[in-house]
């Protein structure tokens, strides 16, 4: 079991990773005092999964549990569906200390947490994140959102969950496709931050990709204690560290709009993401060919594309264009100088950026 | 002209008040480095008395305006209003350095304030309060909402403004009802922390009530300085310090929603609640008669009730033990040993409650 500290100063949190450590869950909400009644978000395969046994511990520890449920789908992390939930929050919640427990993926995390960041102006939640990518990235650092037509996390807040509750085991029923969409995020950490966790996959990826749990348990934490450590340097994304974190995002995201979200899941976009960066990394003479090469076979080990087809290059201009981290005229990515280093570069000449597009992007013919 | 710090950690912010301030908002807001596309949420009625006098402010400084209208009542405080503005912000932000303008009373400040909280995670905003009762209290101190159908308030965020610009020439069109209204808060402070201002509002309530700008500027100067001074020593009313500021307010806010939000409005029904609030220190034996009558007096004085028929003793009750502050089972009341010293008073025995409550709530017959 690992214990990682995100040092904020006014409120630091606890991310516990292991195997089978959802058995501390009382133990450690009445360390935290966070309240008696449990209000547990979740959609119904998790709850009909994992539901009964999370409300056993709860009971059997003096909680009160009641279960919310959503449906399961992108679209839940909506203000509709946000609104739906507070509005049967508020019905329950009657001389009671409630609290929200957020009991799923990517899309419970982002939407549990910005109820309990706007609900009676802040009520204290933890995350007890299902799937891999939540594991090693939604789960961590706070950012809460739901999205709306007009554009992806368009409100949210930065809200801390008082703990992040990650339990391996529930790793091993997930399908095979979302353990590659969060072994993208693992490996952009690699890339980004440690490069022993780059070869760590390198070695393992057959191990990581059957759901072995010690390999999980490992690349869970190495990626929990790297985010833990850029969110607690830069909490609010004011100071350019927590950019980093961006690394095949800025395209990734891109290529999610222009594929209408329903193409590539956001595993597989950054994956495709990391390749530009990469490649955009060895055209500025940063990152050596060796090193890139590295990088694409990995990708393609776990099971992630490195090029799509039928996408065209000038939407994913003009969705990266419409990107809300882009700042005013000059372009800025998060590149590297190697395996384990990252660096952010701004005004890159836009040929090189479409040729390192062209690079992903392949036109039908070829495939 | 008054400058006031409110003296927070994180993002300190200046409150200036004064006669005609608004011709300093161009340069204020160029000081603050806000962005330079405003977006001005307020009512039909304060656009068309000030909507271009503003306008041509900030153009001729460089700034665009966009303005966004809700309708000028009690429901454009709602999640729907909030929702439906968003998306005409998030039509109109391409490209954009957008900051919001809350130029309006108290559900103009409520709505804005809670938009900019979760626009994008979080946008700068300033309050530009043009009621008395947002420039003494609502428009400071960071407490956003809108409320739901279950209950006022229940969705918000603590998301404190960059500014506010209180500028007392915005009163004097103000209705009578409204002076009084924002009255009742200023006799408050009063009562809670300064003599001199209660003695101020004994000798001037005629110069106020006929909206006499020097005297106005006084009290509201007065106000946003003590308001300031506890939100900056307990921003999340986390310490019982800015407990305080109810004082008037439990009793006051269970007679609004027993009374449906319609017989009285909220300077009204704290006026009730602190006429209840002195009778019960009096009661308790923490304030003498003489001060009990001075403040029943210049309550009355204010054009403010001290009584009310027809409102269900039971009602008051019922509504006083949903509040979202009754803490468990132990009652909590904010009471005054003296005019200008309160004092917060727990597990008031439930006969003494009766009584003073019966001081306010008179059976038709009597009147």
């Amino acid at each position: 079991m690992k214990d990682i500290r995100v040092n904020l100063k006014k409120y630091p949190y606890h991310i516990i990773i292991g195997r089978n450590t959802i058995k501390f869950l009382p133990a450690l909400l009445k360390k935290l005092s966070i309240g008696k009644d449990a209000c547990i978000i979740t959609n119904p395969a998790i709850k009909k999964r994992y539901g009964s046994s999370v409300s056993r511990l709860l009971r059997a520890a003096g909680f009160s549990d009641k279960f919310i449920v959503v449906a399961d789908s992108e679209k839940s992390k909506s203000l509709a569906c946000a609104w739906r939930v507070i509005r049967n929050l508020a019905a329950y919640d009657k001389n009671k200390r409630i609290f929200i427990v957020a009991l799923g993926g990517g899309v419970i995390g982002d939407l549990s947490g910005f109820i309990a960041s706007v609900y009676k102006r802040g009520v204290g939640y933890i995350q007890v994140p299902t799937t891999l990518l939540a594991q090693v990235d939604s789960s961590i650092g706070g950012k809460t959102a739901v999205d709306l037509k007009e554009a992806k996390n368009l409100i949210g807040a930065f809200y801390h969950p008082r703990l992040v509750l990650s339990d391996v085991n529930f790793l091993k029923t997930l399908p095979k496709r979302q353990i590659k969409s969060g072994l993208a995020e693992v490996i952009k950490y690699g890339l980004i931050k440690d490069k022993r966790l780059f070869s760590f996959i390198e070695n393992r990826y057959r191990d990581i990709l059957s759901a072995d749990t010690a390999s999980l348990e490992y690349i869970v934490a190495a990626s929990a204690a790297i985010k833990a450590k850029i969110v607690s340097l830069d909490e609010k994304e004011e100071k350019g560290i927590r950019t980093l974190l961006n690394f095949g995002h800025t395209i990734g995201h891109a290529i999610e709009a222009a594929g209408g979200y329903l193409r590539y899941n956001h595993g597989e976009a950054i994956a495709l993401g990391m390749v530009f960066a990469a490649d955009l990394s060895q055209r500025l003479r940063l990152l050596n060919q060796q090193a890139f090469k590295r990088i694409v076979e990995l990708i393609k080990d776990s099971g992630l594309p490195v090029s799509a087809r039928n996408i065209s290059l000038q939407k994913v201009l003009n969705a990266h264009y419409r990107d809300k981290k882009f700042r005013g005229k000059r372009n800025r990515f998060v590149l590297i100088n190697a395996i384990g280093e990252a660096k952010i570069k701004e005004g890159i000449p836009l040929k090189l950026i479409k040729k390192s597009l062209q690079k992903i992007l392949l036109p039908a013919y070829l495939l």
